[in-house]
């Protein structure tokens, strides 16, 4: 086991993520091949490793050179996929979770990576992390396959809380805005509200005054707001940045994520029906797997957690090694970008600006 | 034109479908070349067919044999995508929508069609129809693609009403059962109640008096309840019935249909690219066509209005003649399976065993 305090001369360009081995549907063999994967490709990399010492260290020897970049860190706990987020907020210490949001929380890693209970992971991390000052509701952020140049938009909240009022949904506009200039290079990305009309007088009390609130908070938040957008344009090219509460979100990512996989295997069906579909599928191949690669959700792997002292990425609990290696890529562009302190600043300002609007609202009442 | 009158002796196999011609986005002689296709189809439909006359004289007598089987109404008014729910209900009167409801309400035609603004078709069947006794808000159901045998789920609400509390939700169940049983054959129909998560503590507080009520209805629901699902269980096989207000319903409904439209789109590019996959496209084609005709949208054109005093289907906008005829095959399956009437029994049936409940409760307070 190599210290990372050994490495320090390696330069400002090493970036340090800390991932939970455990707890996901595969195991830790497969978080230990995904992190290779991505230690390969990209020498700036380093890790801190959370999870059984012994059965890590054996992991981690048979891939080359993995040692040197890899610190393990001992917690023989593991978060189950069936544990309530109430039990793992009384009982986590000691388990690789937890472990690994402190390794975020004390300043050795910059971003944690898990692909653990999402549930759990979301309430570890508000207590461990904390919530950022003007942050009521911490948020869920995907990116979601689109017609957009980029290639995706952003979709958020797709999780963290079932509920969301309009200064909730204004936070996650703002963190959505933040998010999509780091992740995806946006300079100005368009926000929608997330409604079953775009006619301004449609929709709940609470959206309505969410769309005024989202509007008026443009300049600060560097975004242009498009107004309201429906289900159709979360793979479409009307908005960069989708806004919406953790309950539609989530119905939404799950119904779009099935409706994709229905397809796919339909269409598997389909070439395997008669001999010559499947001569057609081999001459096809190429395009076809252009096609997969374009919306394989392993490639999009990876929930970020938004409005915390630290970025969590949740990676897929079924995640293979492709998909571990995907979410430790959206942790290191996310690190190196300083998204975590950049998003803390926007959110920052939106609230001072909001106090200084409610101030200035109070002189003109006295 | 032929007075429907003069044809009471084609015998009780005769069904009468109230079309509205105006109000889709592509006119009149789309719905006329609709109708078309299915009556060449089944011998057993007859139209009563609304809008201006002049127009609408002109564009049946283009079609052999069609005047015979259809009676045209004048309406000069039309409903258009803009209005307002609320402006249609004050001045819809005249309007060929209108028009065709009332057809329903007089008991001239089981069931109507029509292509226009939903909202403004789904108010005025309230003010036209009136709701079943028993229902609180009625509700839209689509057919949505799955892997159960018979092809299809049941989805509802899908936007006749952004909120719906726990009572509402169990008579969704209650007209979702009995639409699956009439519309997919199925004679004890899997409900699923769509949640962010299965187990039985997680989603919000309506959701799980919900879950308990229609837990308690199972009998006279003729139904089995499956508990929670999720948005992937949608196009899945867990359930046959997926029951949720129409906000999140309209939002899935539309998120799903952009997600198959963007993947077709980019499975045509792929196909496009290069000379080999333009020649696997050709070999693929009988396959490829398969596979489209299972997911094409026209197809399943057709959302349900349920809880009223008649059934109403409500094709989509932009369909084509392809898909009016099949909102048409629709409104007359449910017309000849008798379902309003049967529809009407369940709901009252629920609402007595109900009431008894209550009755019950009281004895034992009293």
């Amino acid at each position: 086991m190599t210290s990372l305090k050994d490495n320090k001369d390696a330069g400002p360009s090493r970036v340090v993520i800390s991932v939970d081995a455990m707890g996901g549907d595969s195991g830790p063999a497969t978080v230990v091949a995904g992190i290779y994967k991505s230690a390969r490709k990209n020498p700036e990399i380093h890790f801190i490793l959370h999870g059984p010492v012994d059965e890590l260290e054996k992991l981690v020897a048979r891939r080359r050179g993995l040692s040197d970049r890899c610190e393990i860190r001992d917690a023989q706990g593991v978060v189950s996929m069936e544990d309530k987020p109430s039990q793992v907020m009384r009982h986590g210490k000691g388990t690789s979770m937890w472990s690994a949001l402190d390794s975020v929380r004390a300043g050795e890693a910059t971003v944690a990576v898990s692909c653990g209970n999402t549930g759990a992971l979301m309430a570890l991390s508000m207590i461990r992390l904390r919530k950022l000052p003007g942050v009521n509701r911490p948020a869920i952020a995907i990116l979601w396959p689109s017609r957009n140049p980029q290639g995706f938009n952003v979709m958020l909240d797709v999780g963290a809380d079932i509920r969301a009022d309009a200064e909730d949904l204004l936070q996650y506009a703002l963190m959505g805005a933040a998010y999509a200039r780091n992740g995806l290079s946006l300079t100005r990305p368009r926000i929608g509200l997330l409604n079953v009309g775009t006619e301004e007088h449609k929709g709940r009390a609470e959206l309505k005054e969410a769309h005024d609130r989202i509007a008026a908070h443009e300049s600060e938040g560097n975004y242009t707001f498009v107004g309201f957008v429906e289900g159709g344009d979360i793979p479409g090219d009307s908005c960069d940045v989708i806004v919406t509460d953790g309950f539609t979100g989530n119905v939404a990512l799950k119904t779009g994520e099935g409706t994709a996989k229905l397809i796919g295997d339909l269409l598997r069906e389909a070439f395997a029906y008669s001999p010559l579909s499947r001569i057609a599928s081999l001459l096809a191949l190429t395009s076809l797997k252009r096609l997969q690669k374009r919306i394989d959700p392993r490639r999009v792997n990876g929930g970020v957690f938004l409005g915390l002292n630290g970025t969590v990425v949740k990676s897929h609990g079924s995640a293979d090694a492709t998909g571990v290696s995907a979410a430790v890529k959206l942790a290191f562009e996310l690190a190196r970008a300083g998204f975590a302190d950049r998003l803390a600043a926007r959110v920052a300002s939106a609230a001072e600006a909001a106090q200084d609007g409610a101030a200035e609202e109070d002189r003109k009442r006295s």
